[in-house]
């Protein structure tokens, strides 16, 4: 099987399952961990934050991310196919009651104009504007940079109005690799940032939130609400370590697979890239095989193939470490064998 | 001062002010109230439904209507406009911890198959769709009627997903009067309504929810945790009894001098009329004027007038029965000697 | 029918009535309602405080309390059988995601020391210790005046932890008429409080709270998220008013006719008076006439006596304005005749 | 340092950290991973479920318990000492909007009439009651057994009532081998069941919660929401795996070496153990030194020795696979030596 259905199926790699082996471990309640401190610390160094705290997953850091900025009966301004609405099963409203408003964006990135046009003027209707949202890349928009210079716009409207400003950063490593810009230059815009270790980087599981020390003392709390306070972490950590050091580069291999892959299923009768991919993500939109999303996905399972639905008639293949070069032949040559 | 900010400042009638006098009343809370109790049931009757519960506000009643339909975690779709949505301080996901999900109405009908497509399927990453919300006139569409066999397809899609549907009917009796559609067709295609006894029909206060016996049931609990349990609440039903039988069909009245005054404002140079008149409701775009919305509330201020913002250059007014065919006229002549 | 369930079923009196139907009225929701604006001054004044708010109930204003007051995993500090613990639907849970946290207290009134342990330190397992809450009288504990010097001696363990504290004074009236302290001698030791005008006092419905400016300007929003902003709410407000100046004096008599119906029950075989009698309040334990609660109040209601269960074995008898010095005795010697 | 804090400071042994090494891993969001669902279904059998699922933490899992089992405005009987209640943020109310109703225990054992006595009957001023919590061994109470009958008891009043029972069992396997009465027996007793693998069994993290196939179909959706949904969980599954199958029958250790300790501790000048140990659970009061709790703890930690304040002059001490013999020994000498 040839497996594009997301990132997050990564296995864990060697030096992770050594690095896992090796950890020195301690109880993180107590925050007595050595090896998780040394990556959050890392990661902070890296997002130039003051301070970082490891989460279970990407949802678990947006999460802990809207309790920790947000009070009940505000609103979060995202963009309408943002992760955090489409994709956290409502969590934002059952545990901290804020309610999303929602920004149609250009290829994942919102209008700063739109922003400042959905902040709630003080009044006793509204709710009040707690937070601002985005995602770097944009999953949904088909795997899209988020200009450095439209998050600049955005955190500038933002500060004007003292709201604060997340970035789902799940694949954060990926705009970087993508776009030449550092991490740090995408977090200064910013006042939180979530990034997940379990994606590309192919860490088994958890992500990183980052943000002030003031900030991460208070998530600190609402992680342990959530039951995302663990005891030897280090177990898991360690590969997390790998993740952030040894395995952001070849991201840069993802892209230049999902660009050939792209390139190759373009030609293919019937399909169409719906948008130009700039990381490791396809959207391919598949209606002109006469086929909707779900039986395309049962006939690409038969030649060995997964991937996701994304839509009534879009397919989304995303690559990643466990899929080479060869793979990437293989998928295309057997879509025109199939369609061709 | 002619006022035209909202039929919700229309002032209790001499009649009302009798009935409140005269009502028999009793501890609502123990349901030996009779006034409410007779309120109830004509409410039930005029909407055929089999129960109906008296609420002190419209917001009241739709988040009564949430609370008792959905679970925390679940997802409500309704017009990116709707007051449930704009006006209600993000109150749905306060309480009910439910997720708004918006789709943009064309004159403040949702397409049915934008509903359809919106309704979720079963996802681990999913909220489940819990409820739909109507609103039926539309306000921030400008008093639009929304169309009965609109409201009948996206009835037969929420069926066929087995979706609960609610109508915030605030101004329902408007709808009605102005398309001749009695209230009972409109409710019908919904399983539970809400309709407001202080907008123009001018009872001090109050609405109603109306739906099964057995949703009503749990309904009156969920008021009780709002706080919404009255004692002798005969003394607000009343007025509430007279609004509902002596100020339904003077709407008419109402919807005549919201198109006089349209045509009246049409005519000024520099003001444009943004939505046919449908009902009591008139959005005027001021932008040519040189003002912006909130300066030309001044400038009618200091006229005699007042009207409401409802975008930055939208200014909307409301024609109630506190506001004669004098007034109108009055209202009119102003806006011509002052811009015309 | 003799009516001692409570003493909200007391009907509005000819003078509120009056009251409301002369009352001058505006849009409230525009805070233009002249005639609560009035009331709302009254109470303040009359409490003490900054400013007041008129909400629908005693739950409502309770419950706004603990939305404005507090952040969702905090922690209230109240006595075991407190209206807001055991009477509020946890409502304080399901809105505000606050935990009660209960004190045995000692006919009403917590132990300080008591109060002060269960204060929470700063630990990441612990919720953080949001608000104590009192109930002065104390409903459960048989209409219990809970004295001023436990109060204060709260209050001070309470500023000493900056920790807000709540009274529910829903029936303080009684308090301060049966112990001649002054309400504002009573509110002096609280941040806030509510109070209720449609208990003894007898207007048909509604409540006050007060405190300061600043936290009744935010009480206001989380008003109208219940759904309690009203329009023209000077048409209860005034009812609220004539309570607010001309009831509260012959609340004495009340508490005179409570302590002669306890006199009198005292004297009936198999009956026993639970506690003291201090205000309005009479709990009787019927164990020893063989009946349970439940049968003993169909034995009642057969004698055209009404009274409410209170326990398994314990039924409350509430005099209010609507109980007149004959039906004491009638409801004596009634009892007298059935099981002395 | 002999760290007797708790047993969640134990560190994973070698053949877990072996055993992550070799894991067979997959994505767990989508079902995937092979070693989960051994570990899954190896705990739905030891438990007697149809149904198991690895969470990240006790509190998670009891979290999903509560959100799984309850709606908003519900009531959750439960001991005054209990996990869920003490330090557990108040998630309970924060996230399910339940309120805690709790009842004094014997040794951490409810009584039945007592529970039954808290079930509230339907009325409109009361929460539902929506499920009942017990807690074995009891933490608080010292680690003390709560006996099976009690257990079955209190199961046969919810039953009547219609109420789940949810177990907190995160020291189920201490139970289990303390009284010889197997988990199966116990599991009976409740619909649903937490237990913590990294407690006395030295897993890096998690637990496990069991119950029906129904009931364990949505507790994985609130465990998404909750950010818990991980994807390669084989790798910490699998030290889990030895935990459930290598660790349990050596507690019987831990109870030994905690008998030896609190034999040892009650003979020095000064301390007085406060509850029989009767698993791996000392509570020892400090006050006869002079010390209070803290300063006690400082005088530990001095002689190398640590512990937790467990109240004012409460130190609780925890035996488990990480302490010896000699280090039992090694601490009742130099408690001996500094205060006897």
């Amino acid at each position: 099987m040839i497996d594009l259905r997301s990132d997050t199926v990564t296995k864990p790699t060697e030096a992770m399952r050594q690095a896992a082996f090796d950890a020195p471990v301690g109880d993180d309640v107590y925050e007595e961990d050595p090896t998780v401190k040394k990556l959050e610390s890392a990661t902070a160094e890296m997002l130039g934050k003051e301070a970082a705290l490891f989460v279970t997953s990407g949802t678990q850091g947006n999460q802990i991310a809207v309790l920790t900025h947000c009070r009940p009966g505000q609103e979060v301004i995202l963009e309408s196919n943002a992760h955090l609405f489409v994709y956290e099963g409502a969590s934002m409203s059952a545990f901290a009651g804020v309610q999303p408003r929602t920004i149609a964006g250009n290829h994942g990135a919102m209008d700063p104009d739109d922003v400042r046009a959905a902040i709630r003027p003080e009044d006793i209707h509204f709710p009040e504007t707690g937070l601002i949202c985005l995602e770097n890349t944009h999953n949904k928009a088909g795997g899209k940079v988020v200009p450095l210079e439209n998050m600049q716009k955005i955190y500038e409207v933002a500060r004007q109005h003292r709201i604060p400003v997340h970035l789902d950063g799940a694949r954060l490593f990926n705009a970087s690799v993508a776009s030449g810009v550092s991490l740090k230059r995408y977090a200064e815009q910013t006042d939180t940032v979530q990034v997940c270790l379990s994606k590309g980087l192919g860490a088994p599981m958890g992500s990183m939130i980052a943000g002030s020390a003031e900030f991460i003392q208070r998530a600190r709390k609402w992680r342990k609400r959530l039951g995302g306070g663990l005891r030897q972490v280090g177990m898991v950590a360690a590969p997390g370590m790998v993740a952030l050091t040894e395995m952001v580069d070849r991201l840069a291999e993802d892209h230049i697979h999902a660009r050939t892959l792209a390139d190759g299923l373009g030609r293919v009768k019937g399909l169409a890239i719906e948008e130009d991919v700039e990381t490791n993500i396809i959207l391919v939109n598949v209606e002109q095989t006469g086929h909707d999303a779900t039986s395309f996905l049962s006939e690409l399972e038969k030649e060995g193939i997964k991937a996701v639905k994304f839509g009534p008639h879009t397919v989304r293949f995303v690559t990643h470490y466990g899929v080479s070069g060869t793979d990437i032949r293989t998928v295309i040559e057997k879509m025109e064998a199939r369609f061709g």
